[in-house]
């Protein structure tokens, strides 16, 4: 039987045409105004809801409102269409297993698709599926952001992203492979390639970016601290969602590298990551269309107001179309003019979940916030967990371990949550490390930080 | 700064049409002759020593024989180039450390690289590095010999092959993914999917294809009986490195799926495969050229004598060109005329390792023959581990632990053995599940076979 394969199913040049990576890249965006980039949005976007009505999931999402393919005429009226999120797809799976109806995969002949799932997922895995196209765009962002924040080839990159089914390890070293030049090691997590033998390969090669989840890396530099090779390690680039999480404190534990910020999710890929100035996250909006949602209204938030990130990736028109995929997760754009030139708009990277706030009180925690406010602190490791619990009167409380190196005051450190947070939190402290095991901080890729425990 | 990305660095549609995949692959090489297919090989050879010239490796090994560039006019000329093997290549490492002499990686404007170890290496891993055309060469000669065996684009693909820094779960992942258009689960070992999760993927997932290290595929069967899921997976093929393992007692195991062998290491990618009818394993003489020698003299053996694979990458001519390596895996070549008409010669697979063999009273033991020996019997489980050891007096034994499922007779065993092997060796009977200890099956991808404890 003959059928087309990976590299006969997309145009590489043609690719790397439309979404320039290095100096094309720079000097493409910042000669651009944003009405020529809504031009090719609009084109892409034009492009991508004809396939999109192929899809089941989508005939049927839009169907449901009444829709019409001549309905959304382009990017003007994309506001019509209804968002979705994870729960949707979920129940596509669970209504069509194992893969659900939103990928077109097509029948025996199809074309080649890659297929992870998300990680951290408890009981069924979350689907991911991409065709070749929409892959090496995925990769392709990635790539062009790292030599943007300044990779460069003679650089060697360790991954700690997880392998096996999980999409993450897989996608950055095909990033680093197929749009950068550097050398890339993929260690995996810390199940993958045991820590002690993480900071061993970086001195052995040379490694001088690392790229992964932001509080293993940090716990790496304790590592090789440890170990007796922090000296021998030269690392100069850090690559990581920072979320609300530590710069500083990763930065100084790697001894004065420099920390970048990005952000994106399984089902989109890239969405946004700064850039050299690291002033904000610029959106690519070549390639990805962001809005921000009001989280109660559902309506466009204001210039600079805070609103769930909805994503339409205008260059996945193969498999598993992605047009208004609502990720949960908040922030707001920064509207003044940035240092680069470039034409993208930016934003103000993660800001927590609009689905995993804690209401206590009437005010909206998010737990994640505690990283940024205990960052800069030598008397704690920067690791914690948090415990909702309720009480016999059924008054919810928020319960915070803090791994204190010793000489920490609970009163001080409760009333700067306290400030932080807006509202009371019940503080505890505990030795390095004691928090491991409620975190998983050794196994996860991104540690757990909040436990429910009011149910059970 | 520009550079060349991993597609500007090869040609895909030229490589397709050089090593053609497909129903193409069958129709050029049923209807070429040996001297059409020696002409494809000796082109490839001296563009391939031009390359080898320019790496500092092979002009010390070959200059240390007095050999310069214009003794080696073509293939006829190999057997004047000394062989190596991974102690050479470690020795590079040593004094060129991180990555040795033996890639020719270039300096700051260097052509993209892929870098992965070979697995369970103890110490320092074995560095392997791939230019883009190499790679995707590698990558081809599994998905072509996968599709020739039988894999059809409606397949699910679960591979057990290990990821993190390992060539092995990668190589695989993009073998398929680029050359097959079946869907690919990259599970990886039971240390990054854990075995009860392995087989409800295979369950959630329609799996039907298995591909990795036959000990652990075997184990799994008992894994998917134990949870419930063996009737709920319908598994028709399994591909991984038979040697002289149990190909019955994996088929029976997974219900009567097809198991296909294979040969290759991490060096030179795939080297050989078993063709439809499963009558030897084909060399790909289009892209590898072997050589089998005499263990001893390292010439030539007669047709169908054993000897080590020595091995030349023909197409492996940008980054790490492989010149007669020699793998020291012993084979021998079926001589007879094969079923399919395909113009390639044909071995009988991996024999055993000639610088692990175990001399017992003058005579050649390959502990691993005896999975071979005890696949077909239903009161052992498959399993064993073997101990080397030396008495008081200097006589070596071997003493080989057998798991029993219960009424195993160890005196008949002992007589099976001795018989197989040539030489007495001793039994003990262990319960089912007891040599994983030892074997370390759970968490190698190669499980230990021999442990050699006259050292210390």
């Amino acid at each position: 039987m003959s059928f087309p394969t990976y590299f006969e199913a997309f145009d590489a040049r043609q690719l790397l045409e439309d979404y320039p990576v290095g100096d094309a890249f720079v000097r493409r965006y910042t000669g651009m105004s944003r009405d020529e980039l809504h031009a090719i949005q609009d084109r892409q976007f034009r492009r991508l809801m004809a396939r999109g009505w192929e899809i089941p999931f989508y005939r049927r999402l839009w169907g449901a409102r009444g829709i019409e393919p001549g309905d959304i005429r382009g990017l003007e009226d994309i506001g019509k269409l209804p968002v979705f999120d994870k729960s949707d797809l979920m129940a596509s799976v669970a209504d069509h297993p194992p893969f659900g109806d939103f990928a077109g995969l097509g029948g025996a002949g199809r074309p080649p698709a890659i297929f992870h799932t998300t990680s951290g997922t408890t009981g069924r895995p979350q689907p991911l599926l991409f065709g070749p196209k929409g892959r090496e765009v995925t990769n392709l962002l990635v790539g062009r952001m790292y030599r943007w924040q300044g990779l460069r080839p003679e650089d060697v990159v360790q991954s700690v992203y997880g392998h096996g089914m999980i999409n993450g390890g897989h996608y950055i070293r095909e990033a680093v492979a197929h749009f950068t030049n550097s050398l890339f090691l993929s260690a995996g997590t810390g199940v993958e390639t045991r820590s002690v033998n993480q900071v061993q390969l970086m001195a052995d090669f040379g490694v001088t970016v690392l790229v992964g989840f932001i509080d293993y890396i940090r716990k790496l530099a304790e590592v090789a601290e440890a170990e007796g090779l922090l000296e021998r390690i030269g690392i100069r680039m850090i690559c990581g969602h920072l979320g609300t999480e530590d710069r500083a404190g990763v930065e100084q534990a790697w001894g004065g590298a420099r920390a970048f910020d990005w952000y994106g999710v399984g089902d989109t890929g890239s969405i946004a990551g700064e850039g050299p100035e690291r002033d904000g996250l610029y959106v690519w909006e070549d390639a990805q269309y962001l809005e921000l949602l009001d989280v109660d209204t559902g309506r466009p938030v204001a210039p600079g107001e805070s609103g769930d990130m909805v994503v339409t990736c205008l260059f996945k028109d193969d498999v598993a179309p992605c047009i208004r995929f609502n990720t949960h997760d908040v922030t707001h754009e920064l509207t003044g003019a940035n240092d680069t030139g470039m034409v993208f708009r930016r934003i103000a990277g993660f800001k927590g979940r609009s689905d995993n706030m804690v209401k206590l009180r009437g005010i909206n925690v998010f737990p994640h916030a505690i990283g940024a406010l205990i960052e800069k602190r030598s008397d704690l490791t920067g690791e914690y967990v948090c415990r909702l619990r309720r009480d016999a009167g059924g008054r919810d409380d928020l319960h915070v371990t803090l791994e204190s190196r010793g000489g920490a005051d609970r009163e001080e450190l409760a009333a700067l949550l306290r400030q932080g947070l807006g509202v009371e939190v019940l503080v505890d402290l505990v030795g390095p490390g004691d928090t491991a095991a409620a975190t998983q901080i050794d196994i996860r890729q991104k540690p757990i930080r909040l436990i429910d425990e009011r149910k059970g």
